[in-house]
């Protein structure tokens, strides 16, 4: 799979999202503040590998720092990771990865300057390194779900490019084609932005996945013909109460499964999962630019000038229209997410398993 | 309104849909030939106004004709007729308008052939005419339907531009409108062609209503927040039961509509129901070119080359999802709507008010 996200030669290196998938162009970044600029911007995007990328972009502005003591290079940090976290708002990850690399940073006070600087690139290349271990294991726990032959429904990318490698949806049916079985998939398109025309579409194909792009309005129409065996998406935010932000269009997907009789899965690694927010009404919803709906690409003009538009980037589907959560820790139903949010608790005691497994 | 389709100094004369809303261009037909290949391409699209011009492209190919006896012409006229019909095998108007045309025919055997030919594109003229007059009746039985002030949302374009002027679905908020009532309109964009984005906003625009733009994977979000108060579609076939084929992406509005307690109303002249079919099972769903998916007005590519696309132009929404069928005979239940072809029976008899009326 091609490099999403990458710490290279003291760079951050990104494959470029937005060219996809006629350009496979490659960009490093020197400077933090545009590779905040590049999450905002979407040259990166997937609440895994933006938060990674804003974990390499702290590291790389950290190497600008000049402090004589802890405390003050803590001090310059600060700015640093309040720029980063500005990039967007509703993907939990940027923040939990951001914390992450401050408490790192603040641990570390018994290195020298050089040395501090050194451990916080190796931090951040080991967050990356965890993600795709976190991705395959919950590949694993949600290829269980996966029936042979299946025919799988996707929404937007939760695959390679929306992590630093092997993907959360997409990693579940990477993982079930791994055990041998027989996966297909149907891609919905995912206006505005059309990530999955562009990048699962293209991903799929680059990894020899059956794959057949339909527009998002074509999702019910196949369900009622019987031609979708389950549904498998990612997220951006889940929170306590197991209710699930992601890209817009999801929640409709959702609902359609559920008139249907389809399960409903969200791939959702832990640090996706904030359980400071009870429920999804919690959830800050980003609002992008009308561009983004009415110019396709902000290449091709589609609506008359000066109309008006809505451009919700996410939604929010409840936790009663989703089948299980699939973590890296196991699928849970949405009802007892919380309890992983418990050190005591074990996460056997309430997994849960395929029927008839 | 700007005409949509008529007949001019001897020609067909047709409002390239498939240009707005950048450039407004009408195209003259002088070759019954080349209005097949117009209705095939979208130049015009619309069930009633794919009817019209039907009708209009056998009036243009009549006068070429040159036969000496009555059952002669009629002999000429027979493949006029079959290669309109050859055009698209969804919109049932198509079938209907070419087969009043050819019945005038057959019933004027008493004139001259010249005088027959004049008295083709009369009759092709006055189904314009009769158009109009059906939409606003629907419109004024529709309208009792919208509250006020009320939020619309509709997908498609079911208005002027799909008909001879003022539209089926749009007739209906237009109508509204004219009792004073305070409408808003959400208008899917309705890929793949888009029809929303580029025919319902801008003739909303041109009429000054308030309409605002959204993706179609946006109206689910929307109806969970409250901002819906009822749809109103168009339909391009609706057989016996009152199942309804409309644009790709209605039935998935439908079911969000139900999942919402949102009323859901299709405008539906008599001319689009198809008593011949009892479910809509039987109905036919034309398969159009992939490019119209991956390659966004034909202009700009948008999926990697080679993906496998479904195209479905159309789908089905099942009686039971549906709150009302508006005809110019008045609003029904769809369960109801077979009455309509009983001779004996009264529509008043079977009539559907709204609740409190």
């Amino acid at each position: 799979m091609v490099p999403t996200v990458e710490w290279k030669d003291g760079k951050v290196r990104l494959i470029d999202q937005t060219r996809l998938p006629r350009e496979v162009v490659y960009i490093d970044y020197t400077d933090y503040r545009d590779v905040t600029g590049a999450i905002r911007d979407l040259v990166v995007r997937g609440a895994p590998a933006i938060g990674v990328t804003a974990a390499l972009g702290v590291a790389l502005g950290a190497q600008e720092i000049e402090a004589d003591r802890h405390e003050e290079f803590l001090a310059r940090l600060q700015p640093i990771c309040d720029h980063l976290a500005s990039a967007r708002p509703t993907a939990v990850n940027l923040f939990w990865a951001i914390e992450r690399m401050r408490k790192f940073a603040a641990a570390q006070n018994k290195l020298s300057l050089k040395d501090l600087k050194k451990a916080l690139i190796e931090e951040a290349v080991r967050m990356g390194e965890e993600d795709i271990a976190v991705n395959r294991a919950m590949g694993a726990f949600g290829a269980e779900f996966v029936g042979d032959p299946a025919t799988i429904l996707t929404h937007c990318n939760a695959g390679s490019l929306a992590t630093v490698g092997y993907g959360t949806a997409l990693g579940v049916i990477y993982a079930a084609r791994e055990q041998g079985k027989q996966v297909r998939v149907f891609a919905d398109e995912t206006r505005p932005i059309l990530q999955g025309a562009r990048l699962t579409a293209w991903e799929l194909m680059e990894e020899g996945v059956d794959v057949t792009l339909i527009t998002d309005n074509m999702a019910g129409h196949f369900m009622k013909q019987g031609m979708i065996d389950l549904v498998v998406v990612g997220t951006d935010r889940t929170v306590a109460n197991g209710d699930v932000a992601n890209k817009i269009g999801t929640y409709s997907v959702a609902v359609l499964a559920k008139e249907h009789g389809i399960p409903f899965y969200v791939a959702a690694p832990t640090s996706t999962i904030d359980f400071s927010i009870p429920t999804g009404d919690g959830i800050p919803i980003e609002e992008r630019d009308p561009r983004e709906v009415t110019c396709i690409c902000n290449q091709l003009e589609i609506a008359p000038e000066g109309v008006k538009v809505k451009s919700p980037a996410f939604d929010v589907t409840p936790a009663r229209y989703i089948t299980a959560i699939i973590t890296e820790k196991g699928a849970f139903r949405p009802a007892d997410l919380h309890k992983l949010n418990d050190p005591e608790a074990d996460p056997e005691s309430f997994r849960l398993h395929p029927a008839g497994a």
